[in-house]
């Protein structure tokens, strides 16, 4: 687990969002401007929509323009970033290094050769080996993740607090295989295990057995439950649900998800809540 | 693990095969003759087709003459059976007691509380009560399950054999959640974990994922492994493959199956070693 706090630590100046696509980078720059922070908003052409930081200080950035990305920060006296959002598919003109950034290959070089946690733990250790504090989104806002207690209305009973602690031992005992960040269990079994197809396809998995008739769950029965992996570096890479995560889960019988709090991020968490609610189902944030 | 030896072991008369529906009741017949064994088979109705084992010495019982069946295997002076094949889907008139049955319903409405594995366990516990031996199929014809070494022709090698291993460290560690009976591994990942969905399901999603282009598995990379769960009752609860194992194989991009040696069923094992051949796919037992 990450050793960040779950409250947000002080900075030693304005903060700098590194921001790939999707919709929590511009979340976050709301956020930490919220919170009293000086943003500064390094967007990642081909990634990052300019338009939807606005008002926030932002300059956009190549991938090959690492040099000059250090270069600004420096300049702005930034020693603070959170590296965040879905990175651009690289092209050859978006790779392609200026003179200042052809010095870091090397390093990025190494990285690269050990797939994709390595490049993770790559480019965190390349920012901190250039003075810099890389902090995890969570840890700059907290809300941006699943506190301890129901997000919606509705709560998890016992005994389904007792199936999602199952789920995440589950989960801990598969985080030496690098794998499996979300489960389903009903009924004291566990129904689905995600690997490769992703959270969205296990749940439309368990939907599918449900609808053929193959699998029953009975009502209250099913939880989704999704945690980070032991050792799982919090600041690059944390477990995600959103509302997309919301629309099967009726189709699969389940009457509600688990979260480790603090360490699985719901976004808009007011909007996520207002969906469970309409749903009638439990979002859970469990210690 | 089941304590049965790999050997057939010395029985103490007819060997008795409580049979019920799929190829594998008749071929432990015909194994267990040819092995110089007398077999008779208790066919159930609604499950064991009585000509597919000719010219074994049979005959057919419902699910509620079980009674019956005790003074037939008696009469017989049988003491050794095994428990095998697909159990009919029970119908009233098929479940209707007997008299002589009667006396036994309070011992099976108590293994029918614990569910699935607790039933089988009290089926086991039940005969062994009555004094018979319960022994596992491939206790008495060790050839139905996959042996140390390749199947057919082709082997795994040394790395595939190294992921095999890391696919049965994964299922041993999925084992105390009663849960992964297979997996699919490529490339040192965990690409699949076998839930409720069962092991085609699995083969089939990964087939999936490989033909949209959302996974990427190199030549020689991928393999299905499968073994038992630790503690699992090997005499009445054998993990097993067959023809229909094979047939996403390819499509999931897998260059075989490795497989915990002496304990997952192949049936007729030389007409799987074809279909493997045909396929250029290795199938292995793996100690």
């Amino acid at each position: 687990m990450s050793a960040e706090p779950a409250d947000a630590p002080p900075l030693g100046g304005p903060l700098a969002i590194i921001a790939g696509g999707g919709d929590y980078p511009p979340l976050l720059a709301r956020l930490a401007t919220g919170r009293g922070h000086a943003v500064f908003v390094a967007g990642l052409e081909g990634a990052a929509d300019p338009d939807a930081f606005a008002p926030s200080d932002i300059q956009m950035f190549r991938l090959g323009q690492l040099g000059r990305l250090l270069e600004v920060l420096r300049r702005r006296e930034i020693s603070d970033l959170v590296l965040l959002g879905s990175l651009p598919r690289p092209s050859f003109s978006g790779l392609r290094p200026e003179a200042s950034t052809l010095k870091y290959l090397p390093h990025f070089a190494r990285a690269f050769k050990g797939g994709d946690d390595h490049l993770l733990r790559g480019v965190v250790d390349f920012f901190e080996a250039q003075g810099f504090r890389v902090h995890g989104p969570a840890a700059i806002a907290p809300e941006l993740t699943a506190q301890a207690g129901a997000l919606g209305r509705r709560t998890a009973t016992t005994e389904q607090k007792a199936l999602i602690q199952r789920g995440f031992s589950l989960l801990s005992a598969l985080s030496p295989f690098d794998v499996g960040q979300a489960a389903i269990l009903a009924d004291h079994r566990i129904i689905a295990i995600e690997a490769a197809e992703g959270t969205d396809a296990m749940i439309a998995r368990v939907a599918g057995m449900v609808s053929s008739g193959r699998l029953k769950i009975a009502k209250g029965d099913g939880v989704l439950v999704k945690a980070p992996k032991l050792g799982q570096d919090l600041r690059v890479d944390m477990p995600a649900i959103g509302p997309r995560t919301l629309e099967r889960i009726e189709d699969a019988g389940l009457s509600g998800i688990g979260l480790r709090a603090g360490q699985v991020l719901v976004g808009d968490g007011a909007a996520l809540a207002a969906l469970a609610d309409r749903q009638n189902i439990f979002i859970e944030g469990v210690p």
